[in-house]
């Protein structure tokens, strides 16, 4: 296996170094346009997942501060957009909310932690070069959990939506609670909350295509549509201001303290390092998914201008970036799918793009804090349930069972079990359920008993194909590689088939397919001889590939061997059947 | 895949009715021969291993009566013979030990559970057809585990050897301990151990050569060595009768109370159910090391006389006998490997063979106890030392090593563990570690660049053959099924040979060796496709296999593919480079 040139230790380590030294003007003037335009979306987004997280206003902005510079100078891709999202938001919700009431200081002591945690985890990985592990992480799961998060995010949204307190976090608390709240619904916030869903709602459908029809530009449609959002929000609370919203009851954003965030350090708490314990799976999780998340879409956008990210230089600037996140406000973040999308597609050239987003955020959260004030937190609710609508994938369930039962499994399990018990009970749930099924498959290899088509020399499965067979040899055909999750498998398969075919006098097993024998294989193979040899029966072995064989003749293979190893299995039937009758098996 | 034809739902779950209908006499002279030796046999080995477990000798007896009549019923080997067995009885001392001290009441219950608990998860294992879990305890793990027991075993009757107190249950703490307290070791009993473990030894070694070389027959040689420990021991406790070995300090047997089993029920204790949690994980455990020893020793027994075992029906038979075991003296018991092979070589036909022997032990319990008074345990200690010499394979550790590494890491974490913490962390993390072994492998197939042996039809690894290539064609075969585990390997693979290799415009991925596409694959499947679709690159396929083919279709493969799917690699590349230009890489 061949992979390209790796660039220097330094190119490695400070990724900046690859694009810096080239930063031309026009890529200056690039990035900066893309910067304004994700600074506009990223403003409505960062206090959303604040308020999805249960955390203040500020929190979200000063998140899209600091992390953002250091995703630039240790980030591999030139589009990525960091900062809070919706997934990542949830997650820590559910996390730091086991652990303390919402609005508490030890909620956000928790929060804070979660951050340095899973920040400190994915510096970890990465430095260890363990991006392998997202691996595991399989598309169903994925698939089952995003969709699951997707609709309970939406759900626990809807207190906000309504008016109504309402405090549980799995789908069914959240419908139970409704259903007794509803009454209490407030008014003006419904009206206010609806209205803002339906214009959003409106607007991402029918916007561009409308403005294209009154025969505006592609660009100029395009541009419009993407400004709708913080348009409308702006027009939103400009009317809440004008009617004084806040006093008719309508809950809004309120007072944000104006300013740079200042380093934080809220301490070890009460329980020392032991006290962190009950935050690090969690934290594990939000780093796992946060990458898996960040690394698809810089991926993506990667590959669409023939370029490559580094994954584990990716988990790096995520770690760094999150503890960055956890000192300068507490708060965890992950490359944000939809803003990157909107950053390469406004034409972001390199990381620095992501520093003029920072630079705009800051003069954000200096100096136009004010202007957020009348913002009702039932338009943040809005703008969270439109967002997390593309999380939601019905398709995918149907799509997926109509491919295989077995990942439909794990991808309903995880989804059912992330809606009614919790996230981390999903996902993980859904991580052993697939790395059982591997599992389960790899120790029930297909078997299949070959025999030749005749006049060629080529050998196929009796079952499938009119093959010739001869009575006193049996040719196998194992369609995976030997470990000990299959070996005894094998065993039980040879006894089998001996047992039910008395004339065998010889086994040859055709090994094409087999890339790997371990040590357990090794010793199924030697008992399936030695119980074959008591029996009078001769093990050979054919087309055994170059590797494999080499470690074979290691372990010693033609001492122990009771047969022969053939290059082809047509020479095998050859030499040990050279005149025998063959018999052939229908079609 | 085919199997021969399933004997009757009778036969299955009742599978005397396999050979009692053709019951003929000479099977019942056959099966009472082997009955005889393995009665002797048994019987010191059943109050050694009840000393190993912590239990009166009593108990060894009884585990070897009814759980053997209950074996003759539903086990499917002709020649296994049921028992106490030396790895089963360190677990169930480290099991019970862990909750309460040896001798007290509260540590027979422990072991009246851990026999009843491991009986019920092997039943419910059996019945639901999940014997393919011992699958999962790979050879170097088992080897490592089988190891380091015996090392423990040996180490644990050090304190019957010397007469001293010892308590701990790993080896530091056993040598520790034993320095401290050799000094008051007990002289009278050192003589008859050390002197009993030296006989037992040359016997082992020399007898049967000796009498050969003295003119006696083969088989008189071979039943005079296997009948040697039994004498031995008859002879040790004749002379410590006369010397009254007792009064001079001298721990014996003592009375063993004479009489058949009770029917016993200790009731669930104080905690309730809830109170056996503790008890599960060991049990478990039990029940697969259990099951695993008994089912290796029965098939390479059945396969010397081209017979079957049914794993499922073995789990069931023991689970059941476990269950007998409890209730009648409660003691777990499982096929012991050395007893087995007597059986077998005396020649038992038949698990009959069980039930003469069970009727065997039962008399020996109802009228010999007496003569077992003075047996001195340090007599057994020496029994059970020399029995689990066997256990310990050094060689294997070497041989490991030079076969794989990770298998050898997998094997010494195993031991490492099981000698200083426990047997239960050594096993657990032998487990985990093959199956992150597993997966790891998996998450990292070996894919090559292939280019065509020129003047043939074949594809080879240009990294190993000299090959004709194509500039603009990139021949790709992966040597592993795809699956989540390696669905994104394979994306980055891709993603960084082709930004390699500019030039490239047609991929062509050889799927010769891929037997499987799970849905996470076919995902990352879509992605390459599109990803190089984006770079202005066409994806296509060769060797597609069948069954993949047919899930490919079903997932729409042919409107997504922007390439085509060829039947063989050199079609592909013939149709896509007819003409081209040929590079030979060198050999």
């Amino acid at each position: 296996m061949s992979a390209p040139i790796p660039p220097s230790p330094w190119h490695t380590w400070l990724p900046m170094l690859r694009w810096v030294r080239h930063y031309r003007r026009d890529h200056a003037t690039a990035d900066g346009v893309a910067a304004v335009v994700v600074t506009l979306m990223l403003v409505p987004q960062s206090l959303a997942y604040a308020q999805l997280a249960g955390m203040p206003p500020e929190a979200g902005l000063y998140a899209s501060i600091l992390p953002l510079v250091v995703y630039a100078v240790l980030g591999t891709s030139s589009a990525l957009a960091v900062g809070p999202a919706a997934v990542t938001s949830l997650m820590t919700a559910a996390a730091a909310g086991a652990l303390a009431p919402e609005g508490t200081s030890a909620y956000g002591w928790a929060v804070w932690w979660l951050a340095a945690l899973s920040g400190a985890i994915s510096l970890l990985l990465g430095v260890l070069r363990l991006g392998v592990l997202a691996h595991f992480l399989s598309h169903p799961v994925l698939h089952g959990f995003v969709s699951a998060s997707g609709i309970l995010i939406a759900a626990s949204q809807l207190k906000h939506l309504l008016g109504v307190p309402l405090s549980g976090t799995t789908l069914p608390a959240l419908l139970v609670q409704g259903w007794h709240t509803v009454g209490g619904t407030h008014g003006p916030t419904l009206l206010i909350g609806a209205g803002t869903l339906a214009v959003l709602l409106a607007a991402r459908r029918g916007l561009r295509p409308g403005l294209r029809r009154l025969g505006w530009s592609a660009t100029a449609a395009d541009v419009a549509a993407k400004a709708a959002p913080v348009a409308i929000l702006a027009a939103v609370t400009a009317v809440c201001a004008a009617a004084d919203a806040a006093s008719h009851g309508v809950r809004v954003v309120g007072a944000v303290p104006a300013g740079l965030p200042a380093f934080t350090w809220p301490g070890l708490g009460d329980g020392g390092w032991a006290g962190l314990e009950p935050l690090l799976l969690p934290a594990f999780l939000l780093a796992i998914v946060g990458f898996v998340e960040s690394v698809s879409v810089g991926q993506s956008l990667a590959a669409r201008r023939r370029e490559r990210i580094d994954p584990d230089a990716e988990l790096r600037a995520l770690g760094a970036g999150n503890l960055a996140a956890a000192v300068s406000g507490g708060f965890p973040v992950t490359g944000g799918f939809a803003r990157s999308v909107v950053n390469f597609e406004a034409g972001a050239r390199t990381p620095a793009a992501g520093l003029y987003t920072a630079v705009g955020l800051a003069g954000v959260a200096a100096f136009l804090t004010p202007a957020l004030h009348h913002l009702p937190q039932a338009a943040l609710a809005a703008t969270i349930m439109v967002a997390v609508l593309t999380l939601v994938d019905l398709p995918a369930f149907a799509r997926i069972w109509r491919y295989s039962r077995s990942d439909f499994a794990a991808m309903a399990l995880t989804a059912a079990l992330t809606l009614t018990v919790g996230v981390e009970a999903g996902l993980g749930a859904g991580v052993l359920a697939s790395i059982a099924l591997l599992l389960y498959r790899n120790s029930r290899p297909h078997i299949a008993v070959v025999g030749r088509i005749p006049g060629t020399e080529h050998f196929r499965n009796v079952e499938r194909h009119a093959v010739e067979t001869v009575p006193h040899v049996l040719g196998l055909r194992v369609d995976e590689s030997l470990t000990f999750a299959n070996a005894r498998f094998l065993e039980d398969y040879v006894a089998a088939q001996v047992a039910a075919r008395p004339a065998v006098r010889d086994v040859v097993l055709q090994c094409s397919a087999i890339n790997e024998i371990d040590a357990s294989a090794l010793e199924s193979l030697q008992t399936i001889q030695e119980r074959l040899a008591q029996a009078g029966i001769r093990l050979h072995l054919s087309e055994v590939k170059g590797p494999v064989m080499d470690r074979l003749q290691r372990a010693g293979l033609p001492a122990w061997l009771s047969g022969q190893v053939f290059l082809s299995h047509h020479q095998a039937i050859e030499t040990l059947a050279p005149s025998s009758p063959r018999s052939v098996t229908p079609d």
